[in-house]
């Protein structure tokens, strides 16, 4: 879709932000009505109502629905990896996409309990990114190829979309994204990642800070410092959200990574990120930050920091509470159950 | 079982708790180290490790299971609902019994996303408890009936147990147990409940007050306490929570209500609530202070304040996805990842 437009890439993807949907306030306030008459206290389900609401604006139905949920995750690999930042060695991502294949992942698991579709998708894994402390990872086209590739991914009868990634290194990239859009160079935004000791967090900043002055130039545009800063799978991420978004899915952010790579989407567009909600909070530690810097309040904080949008499928076991609650249960009147004293 | 024991009420009942199982070491030791060498960075799956462990402990296996969870609900009536502490009528409790019984009630909709049995237990709803302004909410045989109620609803096959209630006015039973377990009255323990007004606020404090006074004699024993100050639904969860631990049955509780009616077993027995987790922190202001009292850390934050163990049902969700994880992944060795650098 995004691929036969015309012109240069970066206008392809403003164009498709210039044009999106709205919540359907409609929808939403059919859900607030029926929400107001149901059997229980008003306002006792807390965030599970706010959530029903949400999700039907976001659908466009006054019935809102959890039955086609999708996982997308995204794998790439990241030249940065080569400069000693990560806990693990490159090969990992590749070995993680075939224990996805084989159902042995986190993400498997967590997938079924949800009744959740999975779909992984490897973007060029033989190839990594450039080293952005060298030179941009990826040139506009490699970006806006990985951006197709999450838009092409997110099918149109999909009622839900968790979003999610896999890539070593890219703790890495995502830091040196919301340094670039957010402020506050390495220090803030690098941490332990899969697990990286004291030099490797060194490293890690160093690279960081490096980059910033690297890329100078650039970083006052959100889509530029995907490209320079970033990674496919980050790319693909951004381009998932975004049609979720022109299609009326909802979407479930995952962690760290998963969070930096739609943050260019608020930073585009004040409302860029409206049809998502962010499933946790990450033990990462420059997570809890970024989700304040996008004004996004995560639905759990359970320490987890995995990535492969596991954090996302157990939002989307909250998002599915919340939605039979709202759908299935009774009103007060034909409980005939007493709504005041 | 209970009701089978010989002597005094509250005898039989310190009789039990003298003989309770503890976890099990050698499950959770399998469990950690299963959880090591899982595909996955150590730890990166923060609090859902630690339930796969606990749950692991308080079955007793090496490899956890929630396949045949069990949401009980205990449903009474309070006289102390008479001073118009609450901002529902009595008969409101009736009502929602047969609501849950017709399937509407939002517990109906989340046991089913849980895949959760459902088991409802009205006791003796048309005999309110005594107001405990003047009286003794229970005399001891009562509170015993109400326990053995509770006791002989865990079923012997259940892997999980979440707990609930219904009951008018029973927050106020529920503050005045926490007030007299832990100190602090009526400003410190009351909240709004099912949402009563500030004129009802007043009275729901200065009625926890003056029963405090008027049963000081007894507030140093926690059964004297649950007797006279709680109400069958609370008794009966008690009774619940000390049969799954006797069953070896780990168990989710639920908010304010729940949780003020298991913590006298906290305060007869330093780890008599060892096998508990508290699945949430509900918007009932007192329930935070009641967990930190108890030292229980809560799984979730979803401002949700119903009962019907509904937040109880959101936590099993979780733990069924932790169970699932540990369970369903490979290992670095099976999958054929790389574990280090």
């Amino acid at each position: 879709m995004i691929a036969a437009a015309t012109g240069l890439p970066f206008d392809a993807i403003r164009r498709l932000l210039a044009d999106l949907p709205g919540p359907d306030e409609s929808a939403r306030q059919a859900v607030a009505s029926r929400d107001a008459v149901l059997t229980k206290p008003a306002g006792s389900l807390g965030r599970l109502e706010e959530i029903a609401m949400w999700v039907a604006a976001w659908q466009g139905r006054a019935k809102p629905e959890v039955k086609r949920p999708l996982v997308a995750v995204f794998a790439a690999n990241h030249g940065i990896a080569e400069r000693g930042v990560s806990a693990f060695p490159q090969s990992v991502t590749k070995a993680m996409v075939a224990n996805f294949a084989a159902g042995g992942a986190a993400i498997n698991q967590l997938a079924a309990v949800a009744g959740a579709r999975l779909r992984v998708v490897p973007l060029d894994l033989d190839r990594p990114t450039a080293d952005f402390t060298k030179e941009p990872a990826m040139d506009e086209d490699a970006f806006l190829r990985a951006v197709a590739t999450g838009y092409d991914s997110v099918p149109a009868d999909a009622d839900l979309v968790c979003l999610g990634e896999m890539g070593i290194g890219n703790t890495t990239a995502a830091a040196a994204i919301a340094a670039a859009l957010f402020g506050g160079g390495g220090t803030r935004w690098a941490g332990r990642g899969t697990g990286i000791d004291d030099d490797g967090l060194a490293r890690k900043r160093a690279a960081i800070d490096f980059a910033l002055k690297r890329h100078a130039g650039i970083l006052g545009d959100p889509l530029h410092v995907a490209a320079a800063l970033g990674g496919r799978e980050l790319a693909a991420i951004l381009g998932a959200a975004l049609a979720a978004r022109r299609q009326r899915i909802p979407v479930l952010i995952d962690g760290f990574v998963c969070t930096a790579a739609v943050a260019p989407l608020a930073k585009l567009r004040v409302d860029g990120l409206a049809h998502t909600v962010a499933a946790h909070v990450s033990a990462e530690a420059a997570h809890r930050a970024l989700l304040d810097e996008l004004g996004l309040k995560p639905l759990v904080d359970l320490g987890m920091r995995l990535g492969e949008a596991s954090g996302a499928v157990v939002g989307a076991l909250i998002l599915r509470a919340a939605v039979a609650c709202h759908t299935g249960m009774a009103t007060f009147a034909e409980a005939g159950v007493s709504d005041k004293l």
